[in-house]
């Protein structure tokens, strides 16, 4: 049985990222495991896709994942920082751990929540790395509107 | 012309809040507007309407408003104290301003969004104060799942 590791994890996220960038969509990618491994909901950005600023990848993922009473005892994981946005629902929901794929390219709201109690592994993915960075460098206007940074777009 | 009052505007966030209740949904309702007062998108809680816990009304009414570069010009308006995904929400995409129906029955990141530079009004509304204190009598288990507080799920 290969052992459940959080760079096993990530590679669920990073499929959906790929996924969303082959549809011409901004490649984040995101999944909600309960903590013997079980996938319970993946996703991805969805702004290009469908149009929609709130289909951030952990907002699909939490979505996919449907109803439930409680998250202590599950897993986000994400291809890249959660943004304040996201960082938010894992807070409120309880969610009790996050595996980040890395927070070199963007660092929202992942150090806040180790401050309230989550459990939050960085891990600097070389991959998620490379894909964001390409994406963003290809992509700027894009790229600061899915993350609400007006100033720069104004740069 | 009728004034622009954070009470008028506040009547669209309640009106929808109805519209949840009367679906056999949780009444908490949300609208965006631009300062001019200009609707640009309302929404409602849909976890019970659509199984879809991500569809908090402050994301249902953001997602209503497609996708906006900009969102220093917009006010949220709300008819309960945004949650920590939805304080999020406001916090990453710079949305200028919230008007909150109330914080008496629920408590959530309007303080902190105040303490990061949103203008934050409370209203304290009697009608939302007493649509939510009735449902949350009445309903408990359904909102302490929409809350994620399974702690009080088990007492």
């Amino acid at each position: 049985m290969k052992q459940l590791t959080p760079e096993r994890l990530l590679d669920v996220a990073y499929d959906e990222a790929l996924r969303g960038l082959a549809e011409g969509g901004i490649p984040i990618g995101a999944a909600l495991f309960d903590t013997g491994g079980t996938l319970l909901g993946r996703g991805r950005n969805r702004r290009v896709q469908s149009g929609d600023p709130s289909m951030h990848a952990e907002t699909d993922a939490f979505r996919a994942a449907g109803r439930r009473r409680d998250y202590r005892g599950t897993i986000m994981v994400t291809t890249l920082s959660p943004c304040w946005y996201c960082s938010g629902l894992v807070r409120q929901f309880g969610i009790g751990a996050v595996v980040v794929g890395e927070s070199q390219t963007f660092s929202g709201g992942h150090k806040w929540l180790a401050g309230h109690g989550v459990a939050v592994t960085v891990l600097e993915d070389r991959r998620c790395i490379d894909l964001m960075s390409r994406f963003i460098a290809e992509h700027p206007a894009l790229w600061h509107e899915d993350i609400g940074s007006a100033d720069d777009l104004e740069a």
